[in-house]
């Protein structure tokens, strides 16, 4: 029987008094340590700083600290509940960094909901950190919100649901294409989810295998150019996704592709779908925690390798593969933008870590330690 | 010979790479408390919250944290220097936090300067906190500011400059009235430097001890209504002294004064005017790090009591014997408001923590482990 880790998180989180706090570098026990690190000494540091601001990642936690902002529009599969909501997951993340890759991460939760007000928030706190990690924050504002931090800044934005998804995703998919004989530049990939991963998903791999043949599909069928009621997700997913611009259910998408990718709905993912796909197909079932199909029922269909986002099945593609060591490498390199030619090089650095991957285990485990040093190596 | 504080600050804040860290308050070392931390489990806390937000404090460490704010406008002694150069002395403050009070102290240094912009920004952060520490914004924008954000936000907003400098003056004065037999609300009070915290210590001592006559002076001379120029601060000023509207210079307010309270600048009272004040005159010269008089020469020329803002000298007062217990009872005993009333308490606890005042000895030292837990309990 499963643990009950509902019950724990609320338990623990309650007993601990929330998962994180603040740790002073040294002690505070003499006039002279105060007199060092408070007045009159500070005021040496201040001034230096007034007229070099550029460095003061030198002299302040600046140089390895992040912070992580939502909104608590897109929490976890929860949807839009606010601020109050949203901070145990940024706790949460905040324990990650620090666990992962010794960065120290502040939780900001925003009771601001609007483009303008999250970019103005952001862009004001942003002296305080060595980066920005955006977090649950509802698609299509992320990528407004993002793009305009990342002209407005001078250090690195990083919308995790979309680009530490895709990252892993595409980790997972250059082993798993290698294991069925397939190349990605080739292959037919239905993707299901239009919100931040999905988008992000669709980018990486148009980028990474041009040629790619990429369906995007929603609650509605397949997304294509001209069809009613496109929103900005969908529209930008169309300048990566069906390049033949066809239309259909699902199910016509699915019938004969090489890859599923979900980022979507528990369930929506049956048998008889795996059925009618390509031989040895990829399936991809990352909804969170419940995903499309599950590893067995896939399997039992036809699938050669299943992944989800679960750590009790094998291939957990998971984004605290990637994050940890993107900003380990953005904080020690001093690089002012993660770049897509950094993502793919992240994604080709966790696939290359499987020294003989099989189809359970297309990416590294989570915790390996030699994935933050060897992604922060190429973040430069 | 005296250390060189300024050197020592430069060389330990770029040796530490910054003062203070996250620390987590369990570790991450199994799956199961990845599970019960991180997903599965957070989502059960984010949809608890969501539902309840009003439990946030129970869950979260909003419990125990406070934002330390600034625009970087009026940093110590050295005036507008902008976010950079704030950061070492927010970090220094979230040090004092964690010592004095075992509270999490995040420094937010802010990248804008209209009290629209700052009060936006906090508000959209508040979230996040348990508290806000205002800091080193300048006079007369961090009136507004507070006032607007104690209307807005439910948790508790405090600028420390302001009333943390009032509240320790006020408890510095009524020891220092008893041991000169005078009452507090029958003296003549000079009151030079009309900034935040000027402001604060006039309101303060209005409040504390309706009668006192306060003569507020800037570098124009005595303030009084119609006077040309009149700024913001100084027609709040006048709300609070100068009862009888005198006209006049420095020397004329300080000839027959009982007490002189400085938070001007450095040297400004000398042994002449010290002479021409009534017997036994008290005199707080709390410009930092430069007394607007030394002790030595203030008491030679007849003072019978001299407070400084320094630790190498007697009577330190120091916010630091405030701000601590002040925040640690709003914390635990979840104020929503610091009120005046709260402030001539903690004024009242601290010069009553010193059981046996004399002329060096008006206020508890820093870092006297009663003067959080005695001070927190009356701020509920």
């Amino acid at each position: 029987m499963p643990k009950d880790y509902k019950q724990l998180a609320l338990d623990q989180s309650k007993a601990l008094k929330g998962k994180i706090s603040i740790q002073l570098r040294d002690t505070l026990d003499s006039k002279d340590k105060l007199s060092t690190y408070y007045t009159p000494g500070v005021g040496a540091v201040s001034s230096h700083l007034a007229k070099h601001p550029e460095e003061t990642r030198d002299y302040t936690w600046t140089n390895n600290n992040v912070a992580v902002i939502s909104d608590g529009s897109a929490v976890l599969g929860l949807g839009n509940i606010g601020p109050e909501g949203a901070l145990p997951v940024m706790e949460g993340k905040s324990m990650l960094f620090k666990h992962f890759a010794d960065i120290d991460a502040v939780p900001i939760v925003l009771n601001v909901h609007t483009a303008d007000e999250i970019v103005a928030a952001a862009a004001a706190i942003a002296p305080s950190f060595g980066g920005i990690n955006l977090e649950d924050i509802a698609a299509p504002l992320c990528f407004e919100i993002e793009e305009r931090l990342k002209k407005m800044l001078p250090i690195p934005v990083f919308h995790d649901d979309q680009h530490g998804t895709a990252v892993v995703t595409l980790a997972g998919l250059i082993n798993a294409t290698k294991l069925t004989d397939r190349e990605l530049k080739n292959s037919k990939v239905v993707l299901v989810g239009a919100g931040a991963a999905g988008v992000a998903i669709a980018k990486l791999l148009h980028l990474y295998a041009p040629g790619v043949e990429v369906i995007a599909v929603d609650s509605t069928g397949i997304i294509y150019k001209g069809r009613a009621k496109l929103n900005t997700s969908k529209e930008l997913l169309l300048e990566f996704t069906n390049p033949n611009n066809v239309e259909g259910s699902l199910a016509d998408a699915v019938s004969g592709a090489d890859i599923f990718i979900g980022v979507s709905q528990p369930g929506l993912l049956t048998a008889e779908l795996v059925k009618s796909m390509a031989k040895d197909p990829i399936i991809f079932a990352m909804a969170n925690p419940t995903p499309e199909i599950f590893p067995d029922e896939a399997l039992a269909a036809g699938a050669a390798i299943v992944a989800t986002g679960r750590s009790d099945f094998p291939n957990q593609v998971n984004n605290a593969l990637a994050f940890p060591g993107i900003f380990r490498g953005a904080l020690d390199n001093r690089v002012r933008q993660i770049t897509d030619q950094h993502k793919i090089k992240a994604a080709e650095v966790i696939a290359a870590l499987v020294e003989n991957p099989d189809v359970e285990h297309i990416v590294p485990p989570i915790g390996d330690e030699r994935l933050v040093p060897e992604i922060a190596k190429i973040i430069i």
